[in-house]
């Protein structure tokens, strides 16, 4: 947020522009100048000219007083899918995966410490928060966030880990070896499943996508709750289809690390 | 693009990071300092202190010379799915409605002579471009253009007609005349069907959604191909389905205009 002498190539209004637009949410649909300001600390003149800019190039709109994104906002999101070709092709596998299991199918990402959807093909709602693209949920809790992190480099593992692993649900995996422990099993079996460590009643099971250098670049996932399927299940009828839909999608980007299987297509 | 004396509450940096970020697309997916100061008519210092500053921001990185979006630009868009309770509303309505239709479910927005995708249940591809959420369509030449402007005031489909209606296709509505009298029957009707208009072989039905206010703020459709259905198949058994979901969706957002059915959950 500082702007010394030492960085000069630093600009300020570009981060202030991305405060004020992220200050837009669920708890704060329609904010007028002075939410905005509480917002996001910065003085209301200076919230004021952002607004200003920000309407003029349509990412915001007033009625009044009160100020709201407009979906011009959602195409910005829309670049970093039409930028990665990955994200259009995995799509039709996580149709099929979906179509075959009757589940959601999703594929993530690690940023930060961060798990966030890129593709998602819903079948009904399971977690409490509504999941769209761009959703970002902690990795540690999650069966994608293990799985990014069982390949992740070791210093994105420790900052995880320095970060705290809190339990956020009486299952959560909250000791440190246990869980380094843990992604190591990840790391062998080559799949990842997590019963109700995010949220009570979710199970979700998770394997890599690897690129042409062999290298993870993000994690397939299938999701249920506990009412519709359990962990016995996951592992025993839907993994295969998920390896199975993992591999396809790497092998589509280029790896040829393990045999390509013949497909439906 | 200018910032005269009479617009000085207009920052051009902010303006300049949209211009960097949006630089980024499927024909320049990692761009080097060159290119994007060539896309965006930046000077490569320019180019330079943005790309630095938006590292720094965590939404662009880094491999030797060429720079990439990072999966933290999805969350801009997510903040406008967050903070409009209608994308929520909708979702298990879009769901219902693929799952009885066996076909794509979207929900979309007007934004200029554009239609935003703001929601969106995927069954498969049927379109040349890769639809995903953020995606923008010209809206004259689509089902869910033609019933956001046939509510739309006077002044939005002036400046579409303006604009021109180029024949993107042989069965393009092209003449201004018929256009508008298209969307007066849309309005008549309660509902649009677009067949071909955008791409040869593409179909889809649209119906208006309302908030409480009775004013239409989306359009849901179902979307097809003509491999797969035809424009009686879509009146026939589609469009009952179709409408009565975007009533719901109207009723959940507190439209009473008209009577609300008894539901099938």
């Amino acid at each position: 947020m500082t702007s010394g002498p030492d960085e000069r190539d630093f600009i300020q209004s570009i981060e202030r522009g991305f405060a004020v637009l992220l200050a837009f949410d669920e708890e704060r649909p329609s904010p007028n100048l002075a939410e905005l300001a509480a917002a996001t600390n910065l003085s209301r003149p200076a919230v004021r000219r952002i607004l200003l800019t920000l309407q003029r190039l349509g990412y915001v709109r007033n009625e009044g007083t009160r100020w709201t994104l407009t979906p011009r906002v959602l195409s910005i999101g829309q670049h970093y899918s039409a930028s990665h070709a990955m994200i259009e092709i995995a799509q039709p596998h996580l149709l099929e995966l979906s179509a075959k299991t009757g589940e959601s199918a999703s594929l993530a990402e690690l940023d930060g410490r961060d798990v966030v959807y890129v593709a998602r093909v819903p079948v009904r709602r399971i977690m409490s928060i509504n999941v769209s693209v761009g959703t970002r949920i902690p990795a540690f809790a999650t069966s994608m966030g293990r799985v990014l992190l069982a390949w992740a480099p070791d210093a994105v593992v420790d900052e995880v880990v320095a970060a705290g692993l809190p339990a956020l649900t009486r299952h959560t995996v909250t000791d440190a070896e246990e869980f380094r422990a843990g992604l190591r099993q990840v790391r062998s079996d080559g799949w990842s499943i997590v019963a109700e460590e995010l949220e009570i009643g979710l199970l979700s099971v998770s394997a890599p996508v690897r690129d042409r250098t062999g290298e993870v670049v993000a994690a397939l996932a299938s999701s249920t709750s506990v009412g519709r399927s359990s962990v016995e299940e996951l592992r025993g009828e839907v993994l295969p289809l998920l390896l199975d839909a993992a591999e396809r999608i790497s092998a589509d980007l280029g790896h040829t690390g393990s045999a390509r299987r013949e497909g439906f297509y």
